[in-house]
């Protein structure tokens, strides 16, 4: 017997009939004599209906209220899956963020948690119950209800099998697990069905939406096991084969054997900006990206050219969607460096990289990268590192070659060769 | 300055459109000095959706879980109006009924509110806040969301005022005030300005839909100020305007003169059930209305009539939409008391009633009320009275022809002669 926290996202609950799924599938563990903990979202589309009705009213809705009207969506939805349960004549009972007091700061729209009272859930597992909590939402110490921002019932599930040293978290979703690349892209991308957890955290970083970027801090902090799989199935099928499913996230040292590269994601919604010709001064960088900063927008990679004459080349990107804004803050504040050539931008790139944790001990991963780029004729305009990524910028048309020329070069096609190996996804 | 707590109604909050107008009206009220809490429904239609939810998941909800799903509505509500008020300018703050400790007994879907913490929306209301409070809401003394049952928004805004000694409670609804009669049935129905709460109270019970019984119930017990007016008003108009509008409840001892009759109230909704020539023994009346009750069938009026031979005939009367069940039942039942001539039944009939605190001191209303409806050649076929009331059955087809005559010989369709007189709504 287990404790089990299991993580329902909006689309595996959009429907009641759905909702009638997922209990049945929760059924089935607690049948199995599993303590079963379940954390569900607002059914699908409905958060963007809360929001929508916000706006209507204040354009920028002021956030606490925004969380007393969004987290009502998860609400509808405990108090749903706990009639479910009860109709296939489980005992259930659910339960809010703040009911559980789920303890955060209190930065509304985007809390944290700092706290969870298992009490009260032990209490009611003891009882033979199925105890189903509201994710995304919690409560300040004044008692004032918050939430943890888009994707936070990940890290409500995480947190929770944390708080209560949980044998296993499942994520459940509507993809099979984490993948080598997008098989959109590359159409033998592997499912892994093991992943580093600074792997995923890297990726996650990188824009992957497979889990949200604090699910996998909290995950790696408490090493608590926790498992990506799929919604989709037959809610009935084996136990034993529930669990093998999907992709785990592991937090072993990686001492053993492991291949250098685990997985290539990759970012259409970039774009470059370059100021040719600066001077070459201290602060010119600060100068540049701090009138930036103040308007907002967030810079990725930066890189700047060595220097000629006491002069440099300046580049960094942003969003793609941040372009024009970016482009009209540079006019305006930071127009005594900008040279005769003008200002130089570049909407259609795209950003790739490279992730494993075998990187760490293993050198090339770069310099491999650049000769199968090179082989392919693709032309490489930026590069940044870290110490177990290496993240290249392409002309975009380019992206997908690249993308599979790399999965082929790095042998991700290739089927698993021991269990330390762990790969990335998109 | 004083304190108001004001109740806007499903209707009232039923768009965001209709949000607005409402954050207008409350905004008034504070700028003229007053501290405001507001109480509000969910939007109109939502609770009912929430409902339909949860029966596609199970047909009889479970009472608990249908309370953690139905609450939301109100929840959206007060989000929104808070947002509403602040994009007006003004500091607003809104709370679950659980986050003020509306504590209730353990009655899920009908529970009754036992204490109210009021030192939270003290401190709010002292920082210039309005405070918004979800109706129909709170939770029971281990922290279970709770719901007062339909129309419950009415009596947590009478408690809160209880609570909080405030100066008044305006129940803003989508009707001007309280009239002497349905003004559909007699078109010089009259607006009353004021009413004795012992009116109101016998009013509701006899199925008036302008205040949920137990609102007023409170009211009555710890004296709240109470006055129903219109939501469907300029909400810029004058306060002093909007003061003496719509109709105030009132709680004086009845000591000056008074009309005798203050409102005619009558309902389409009755069926009346005979068995004729039954033995008028002692338990009888137990042993037939014993399993109707089982069967959770309400019923209203009952009349036995003198007994003649040891035999009596027995009447009584229960909703429409009973009658067939409370048929069946009886068949089922009660058949050895069935003689020759069977169960009579009527579902032709209405009920028309006579109310006034007036009466309590002066004899002969029912008396009047026989003459004229003999006057007009109408039947009446059952009759109970109360302190302050008298009832009647009649055939459903004279019911408009006796409340339009009623009302004229009662003299409710003249203006108002004195403050003390109170007259009564349909």
């Amino acid at each position: 017997m287990a404790l089990i926290v299991q993580k329902y996202g909006g689309t595996s609950v959009g429907s009641t009939e759905r909702i009638k799924n997922v209990a049945r599938r929760v059924a089935k563990w607690q049948k199995a004599g599993h303590d079963v903990i379940v954390v569900v979202s607002a059914m699908s589309g409905e958060t963007n209906r809360l929001i929508a009705l916000a706006q209507e009213i204040q354009k920028n809705p002021d956030p606490r209220e925004l969380d007393v009207v969004a987290s009502t969506g998860e609400q509808v939805t405990i108090g749903l899956l706990a009639m479910a349960l009860k109709a296939l004549g489980r005992k259930a009972k659910s339960y809010t963020g703040p009911q559980v007091r789920i303890l955060t700061d209190n930065a509304f729209t985007k809390a944290r948690i700092k706290e969870i009272d298992a009490h009260r859930i032990r209490e009611d597992l003891e009882n033979g119950n199925v105890v189903i909590v509201a994710g995304f939402q919690g409560c300040d110490s004044e008692g004032n209800i918050t939430t943890l921002g888009r994707g936070g019932s990940d890290t409500s599930a995480v947190a929770l099998a944390a708080a209560l040293k949980a044998d296993e978290c499942l994520i459940f979703t509507d993809v099979d697990g984490i993948y080598t690349t997008d098989p959109r892209v590359v159409s033998n991308a592997r499912k892994m069905d093991k992943v580093a957890f600074e792997e995923i955290l890297e990726m996650a970083s990188l824009g992957s939406k497979v889990l949200q970027i604090r699910s996998v801090e909290f995950a790696g902090k408490y090493k608590v096991p926790t498992r990506v799989l799929s919604s989709l199935t037959d809610p009935d099928i084996p136990i034993e084969e529930e669990e093998e499913s999907g992709t785990l996230i592991t937090f072993e040292d990686s001492k053993m054997e492991r291949v250098l590269v685990s997985g290539i994601a990759f970012s259409r919604n970039e774009a470059k900006i370059t100021l040719p010709h600066v001077p070459d001064v201290p602060g010119i960088a600060y100068k540049i990206l701090g009138s930036i900063a103040e308007a907002n927008i967030e810079v990725d990679m930066i890189v700047q050219n060595a220097s000629k004459d006491g002069m440099t080349d300046f580049s960094f990107t942003v969003a793609r969607s941040d372009l024009d804004k970016a482009l009209k803050v540079i006019e305006k504040e930071v127009s005594p460096y900008i040279q005769e050539g003008g200002v130089l931008s570049d909407p259609s790139i795209a950003k790739i990289s490279v992730v494993g944790v075998g990187m760490r001990s293993h050198a090339g991963v770069a310099a491999k990268m650049f000769k199968v780029l090179a082989e392919e004729n693709i032309n490489i305009k930026m590069i940044t590192t870290s110490e177990i990524r290496v993240s290249i910028i392409v002309d975009e048309k380019y992206m997908e070659l690249a993308v599979r020329a790399l999965h082929k070069a790095f042998g991700l096609d290739k089927e698993t060769r021991s269990m330390e190996q762990s790969r990335l996804m998109h």
